[in-house]
């Protein structure tokens, strides 16, 4: 049995412990929070769970192995690497911090002391986006990748839209797709006075012609939550608002015929043609994400293994997330990623 | 009764020709094309329309009073400029050129010579467009202008997927938001060696903090045609594949109170609220475009007036397609749009 | 401060008693159900609610003003009887009863008492069905009401489709239109040998042209929650799944010209034209319509007022389901419905 | 080649004209009509086909090897006995009469010459439900077949709803679906004084527990065009309005476990259970209908086949069409269906 300390009672710290407390092998020993109307919360609907505002205290207890971050972004980093350096393993909701250095630390920390970092990438643990890891394994070459995640949502005063909502985009783009980005471009503004962009776009650029583009807005009229991902056997579109059907595979293409030969001389001798067949909706896996995923840190601590959003994933969502807003800066200029290489 | 001669009797022609046939005091004196098949078609459907392969043929007639020009677009320009240099009114497939000096000197001669030149950007002429364009008058501040325009469709071998289908994009941008972008940014890729591109992405920047981003691309599992627009006020949708409600207005937005005051002070004092109310589809005319189109062109010619897309837009958005076309190269670096003041 | 309690704890129990939770002026003192572990998820979930397998204990309880009854449809009757009897206020889960007879009785038992009897029409208290009720006054001359409730559904083994699924309809039909049938006529068949109808085809007669039609379905693919209300100003479809555009009212109709006439002589004198203007999706109340409920079922108590759902208008239901089911044996022969003033 | 004369060039005649035009081994010699207007079309489109407005002048002519007939449903019982009693093969709109009797007659007219006798079920030509026949032989026991074909309609003034919609829907469910109806039960009212039902339901009844169930109405504010089949095995929806995925098959549907025993004891052994699949949109052969449809009619004249809707399929639907039209005339009451080996 695993002692959990969830820290945080905010938005989604409360489904952070209705999921603990049905998964097995785990035991919600604390919940910690700022505010006391928050833990009053908690004892009326959990009585059996200890809270407190000290930090501290849920460090000191030696039967929590685990504790699970869901408070501010600007707090993830200096909370988890206390939690890290008190020996334990560590959940946080995304992005896993504020700057790519201080991702890189933890990273670095949680390694060093042999313990499970992972962030809290949700989509990555629901049926339609592993169906869709899976369905890119067969889909010939990559051409592009391209989402759009709107909505009227609830502004935030500290981070940009790029990282509320393009984060989501980023972690699946990184778990789906098995090659890394080589620089970012993104363009993007602010429509309040003072207040970071609430629209943004934002290409990648990939060796070779593969290309990544997301669309992040808080100012849509209506939700969309779409992603197209096309290639020279199969196309994709993952449609998270669909009922049931959120995935569509189909079977269609372009047919290339002849060479490009030398260009400016042959290159009509090329014939692009087009290929349509069936559409197929594979059924998925309905599990709630959360707790698949909960289920699956547990696992992960009791084997020490990786999991699937470990801590070096969380970092390099956040360097495309740093990337991006200097480009934003920069009116779309593009800006080069580490080379990955040069962390290990 | 006006005397029209259609070159060009391909994709389009036929259409032109079909409408010019129901247009009130028009009448089709001339089909001219390169390729007898087609000029045959011309004869056992329209056995009054004179046919031939000869452009000169054709403007020496005196009965033509105003050519519409239907060839590919590398002899857009020098087609219609011997058209109006032989005195000719002359309404033009789009884009108007292939480069904007050519456009310019198409727009100089038509003013000099007081003929009246039009671009058939077709879509300004849908009781969708008009409509949208009317409506921005009163969604307050506008905020930004976002199309997505994708489909399996046909890769042309002569220009990219910005010339072919953001054209359409831009030209409706033109007609239906009053300000002028001051620079583009453009990313993309071709999936074919040696071809141009066949996805693209542009931004286009405005004075002030409203933004312009157009997706196109040919390689789509489905077809898209979906723009929207944000303001203040209200926000739209138009969705050109609505079988009948094209155009949806909601009543939505976010409202801001308090006040900005010193950033990194006071800022937390800001509320960004949100608006929501009923949602309306308004009646559309449904009229056939380029029947629209026809019919104000013909009465510009009899009136020596201004046509909706008249040279001068046919050039705005050539410039901008030049440009995207050079940012595009460069990867997404923003391209200076030239000062429109400094052509007058 | 009413004083209630919850009999059944199987499905819809549980949100009974979280909404009854969060209602002002009322207190949840007992929840009773035959099902051991059924009561001790309700004594880990609300430690300060009494459990209890036996009824006659609640209905000793003077604390208890008011029960709710949340069984299986063949003991409603009895056990709301019985809480009459003991002269506590009832809310019953639709359908009030199995019988029309026991449903008059219940009425009867009610009045008799001055006791608030009510019945879980759960869509009453929805946004979209109030708005349905108020747009129907402004849409002239009513002339029809079609809904299509399918899913792929849970098979009930003791009642049909008919009194699982159309119940819903008919309690909306109730609501918001202001005639009662005369009759009914209802298609349909069971797919597995022994078991009552699956899908079911019900017509409801009115005075006048007015028409009903209600398609139940636990056999279909996918879900549909659609209803269509035609009238002579304006139509209505209200579409249960839409996630918030579930009301769209259209200002479409026919206009007829002309004078009927003499039939077989004059009758080509009659024009019927067509009428099409913008469709409105109103904003909508989206409060959880069993709070709603629960907190209107207070201030009746309260009051002595009628609730939106009355026994009688449960017991108006159940006269047509088993008017229904008559029609179902014979194969769709209209069945009349009794004069509702006969029972008064 | 075969020669071929068209009545009637209203709404359907021109489609005909112009589909037999690109027909191969078929040539249009005549077009008749009563109006002088249209013939005056027809001159200036065909010049090189004969007009006429007398049938007999057409009927005399040996070049004339069949007759389509696309006049008024009144007219088409004498046209087109007058056709084949001149040796003419004959093509008729639907429904290929107004009268069963007299639909009979055609039948036997045809089959005592020897000439084929065509009705035009035009959706019995589509790739969509040419595809639902295929699909339907391997979906195990069908349960039902339900359509909804309603919209803002032309009202008609000399046919109701149910000849002017449900037609189709039978048409294709008699070439769908292997088995023949036993009877119908049809209700509906009409809306505008002294005119034809405008809204009309028509359930169909055949041996075993499969059932059918038809929704037609011309006073509905949107276009709907969909059928759904529920079989043991699969389930399909079409919907003729979807741009390109117009059939879907879904792998669902019910287990049955446990035997049903005798009933009132041994019932609740049953269980039923649900089973959910992917689902698939089968790429559809997207030639138009109309073209398909008369070249079969061209080859099965030249080979003396019978075509896919053979004047004993019209006469069948018009049986339905008779008893839905007296069942309407009851409210519903069951109408048996004449016995088809009484015919033969």
């Amino acid at each position: 049995m695993l002692g959990f300390a969830v820290v945080g009672y905010g938005y989604w710290g409360p489904n952070i412990v209705r999921n603990l407390w049905e998964t097995p092998r785990a035991s919600v020993r604390w919940v910690c929070d700022l505010q006391t109307e928050r833990l009053a919360g908690v004892r009326s609907r959990y009585p059996a769970v200890q809270i407190t505002e000290d930090f501290d205290l849920v460090l000191a207890d030696p039967g929590v192995d685990a504790v699970v971050i869901a408070t501010p972004v600007s707090t993830h980093f200096p909370l988890a690497m206390r939690a890290l350096q008190a020996g334990k393993h560590v959940l946080v909701e995304k992005p896993i911090a504020c700057r790519a250095a201080d991702a890189e630390r933890l990273v670095h920390e949680a390694e060093r002391r042999g313990l499970v970092l992972a962030v809290d990438h949700t989509f990555l643990h629901t049926g339609a986006v592993r169906k869709m890891r899976e369905l890119v394994r067969g889909m010939g070459e990559i051409y592009y990748y391209d989402s759009v995640r709107v909505n009227l949502g609830l502004f935030q005063h500290d981070v940009s839209v790029v990282w509320d909502l393009a984060v989501h985009d980023l972690s699946i783009l990184d778990y789906v797709i098995p090659v890394r980005p080589t620089a970012v471009s993104a363009t993007g503004v602010s429509h309040v006075a003072g207040e970071p962009e609430n629209i943004a776009y934002l290409t990648l650029h990939f060796p070779g012609n593969f290309i990544a583009h997301i669309h992040v807005n808080w100012l849509a009229p209506v939700k969309v939550r779409q992603t197209l991902i096309g290639g020279s056997n199969k196309m994709v579109i993952y449609d998270d608002l669909e009922p049931s059907e959120k995935i569509k595979v189909y079977d269609r293409g372009i047919t290339v015929s002849g060479s490009p030969a030398r260009v400016g001389e042959a290159i009509h001798q090329m014939r692009v043609g087009y290929r349509t067949g069936d559409m197929t909706a594979p059924k998925l896996d309905t599990t709630e994400a959360l707790a698949t995923e909960l289920r699956d840190f547990v696992t992960c601590v009791e084997r020490r293994e990786t999991p699937v959003a470990d801590g070096r994933s969380g970092l390099r969502v956040v360097r495309i997330l740093e990337a991006a807003t200097r480009s934003l800066a920069l009116r779309g200029e593009t800006v080069q990623l580490e080379n990955e290489r040069a962390f290990a």
